[in-house]
Formats: structure tokens, C-alpha cells, sequence
């Protein structure tokens, strides 16, 4: 049976991979989007499953070291990680999946599952970045700075991933990720299959 | 500056590789459509760059010698093959290059320009393909039964190309090319240049 693709969909804060995603995932409600784990608290209004996969930290510890997480990492003493499991679940089952993470998150995925397809998401420009990130108001202009610092970084590191997608229009930018994915489903060494079981 | 990518289309015969691309070409007037060379005689109401480059013998095997051809081979007597300056020209002049050829020339460019995309069209059944074949009406039955083993024959080699798109629909197969198309361009081998030249 086909086996189901693994998404890996990344870039630097402000991209706008969420957005992004927002666009692509209506279309493709066949899909399996994962959801990370974290050991933070809940936020007002988020809720277990949906969100995250709200965890206690001893049992996020004991996973990681049983090799449980396809990527995790520590952010201001709080754990975070994408469950294996019930990826490789929906992926041996012949469901596409989809992964949203942070580039050092990415790194990771494509260590320990190479065979994933890595899109990474980039602004069409710094300043249209720097629009983004001032844009959130949230934030301190120390912190835009930083941000745009760590930006910069992390773009060095998009010839890794499969592809690069501009993010000039969220709607634009999703349409490419349905090209990427009917152009994947083609690939011969996928698509041989088809062929030996219909036409030899 | 950006180089163009060459796509080779081929596949077995009644797969429906002209049909396929006759429905895509219209759409990327942008797009060189490559020509094949040949020694054979014009049939009425064939011109010279428009269906065929006709040549020499003399001149064909000259050329061939001074590997001038992107592939060649030769059917009952006669020279075919794809001349390959026409194609670098453009190539390098950052246009897309479109080659519809048989399955012994794509493995033949798939050694002189691998940096090609080989998409592989394949019929969605043998009984479809069989149909086709038998609805040209100019074959004998035998040559029917020649061309569905060649077919076979043909068909595994279909993993040493890049894509297979199965040509249920000629309208939808085109779209799966389109697809492919804008994959390719965002293959973050290309797209890093962006990157680099606009974030970076």
C-alpha cells in the first residue's frame, strides 16, 4: 500500500507559515496535521488535542528518552516536541501529514526522517519581514531586532530543506504547496508502484 | 541569472505524449519546444523548422560526430535526433525547454544532461493502451502486438525517470506537468539564489 508523505513545513518567525497553513489545510482535509507537545500550561482557550498535547514534564522527559519525539526542544524552561508515534501511525496508514515547526525543529525532522519533504517558507523581502514582525505590536523594537537577527541566520539555512516557497501572498504561496504535493505524488520512485501493479 | 530547466517528455507509444502536450504547450508560450533533426524526405505539407529540422545524411552524421545531438538514433534508415546547441542556447539564455522524444533518446539525454526532469507518461491501462494502438487503424494486428510488447518493455524502465504522470486525461495530465513545472522552480537548489540575492 502507499505509504503517506511527511510535510515538513518551516521558516523564520514572521514568514508567515501559520498563515500559510491556514490557506492550505481547508483543501486538504484528508490530511493528518500534527500537533506538538508541550509541557507548558494551557492559555486561556487552548485546549488538549487541539492546540497542544498538554504534558507533564516527567512524562515528556521519559518519551524523549525512549526516542518518542521526531524533534523537541526547551524555550524558557518549557519542553516542546512533535509525538512520533502518531505520525508514523497515519504515515504507515497512507495519510499525508503535515508538520509545522521551527527551523532547529526542522533540523532535526530531517535527521531522523529523511524521506520528509522540507519546505521552507521565506518573506518576499527583509523589509516586508520586518513589517510583519513590527506589525505584531506585541513586541519590544529590541526584540524585532533580534528577531530579524535570528531571521537572517536561519535563511542561510534554506538551501537544506526541498524546496523555498516566497510567501508574498498567503494564497499564492499555499497554491505552491498543492503543486509540490501532485508533483510529489508523481515522483517515479512512488508512482513505479502504480505502474508494476496496473501495467506490467 | 536564472538558467531554464529542460523537461524531456517521453514515454511508449499510444501513451499519448503529443496529446499531453499539446493540451500544456498553449499555456507556456514562454517555453522553447524543441525540434528534432532528420535525414527522411518532407511529407506533403511538412516545413523545415516547423515539424522537422530536415538535413543531409552527410551533414546529420557530421554533426552526430562532433556531438552536436542531445540524443539520436535511426528508424529504418533514416537519422532522428535533437540538436544540442538550439537547446543549450536557450537554456542558457534562462528559458524553459520543452523535448518530446522516445524512450531510447530520453535515457540517451538522461547521460548528456542529467540536470534534465524526465517525466515518464504512462496510459492508465494495458487494455487502454491497446485500445489506442488499435484505433490508430493504420496498424496490422501484428503491429499492434509488436508495439503493446515494446510498451511492456518500455514501461520498466519508467524509475530511471524523474516523474510519472498517468494520462487518464490529457487535460489533467498537462495539469500534473504544470505542477511538476512550479515544484521544480521552487527546488530550493534553484530558488536559494532568491534567497540570496534578496535576504541574504
Amino acid at each position: 500500500m502507499r505509504k503517506g508523505i511527511l510535510y515538513v513545513v518551516s521558516g523564520p518567525s514572521g514568514a508567515g507559515k501559520g498563515t500559510v497553513i491556514k490557506e492550505f489545510l481547508p483543501r486538504h482535509p484528508d490530511w493528518f496535521y500534527s500537533i506538538s507537545a508541550t509541557t507548558r500550561a494551557p492559555r486561556p482557550g487552548e485546549e488538549n488535542g487541539v492546540h497542544y498535547y498538554f504534558m507533564e514534564k516527567e512524562e515528556f522527559l521519559r518519551l524523549r528518552e525512549n526516542d518518542g519525539f521526531l524533534e523537541s526542544a526547551e524555550f524558557c524552561g518549557n519542553h516542546y516536541g512533535t509525538p512520533k508515534a502518531a505520525v508514523m501511525e497515519r504515515l504507515e496508514a497512507g495519510k499525508d501529514v503535515l508538520l509545522e515547526i521551527e527551523v532547529q525543529g526542522a533540523m532535526q525532522v530531517m535527521e531522523s526522517y529523511p524521506e520528509g519533504i522540507f519546505i521552507f517558507i521565506v518573506p518576499p523581502t527583509m523589509e516586508e519581514l520586518r513589517h510583519r514582525l513590527e506589525g505584531r505590536k506585541t513586541e519590544e523594537p529590541s526584540v524585532v531586532e533580534k528577531r530579524l537577527e535570528r531571521a537572517k541566520e536561519e535563511l542561510r539555512l534554506a538551501d537544506k530543506y526541498t524546496y523555498i516557497v516566497v510567501n508574498d501572498s498567503a494564497d499564492r504561496a499555499a497554491e505552491e504547496i498543492e503543486a509540490i504535493a501532485l508533483a510529489e505524488e508523481g515522483r517515479s520512485a512512488r508512482k513505479f508502484d502504480f505502474v508494476k501493479e496496473n501495467l506490467l
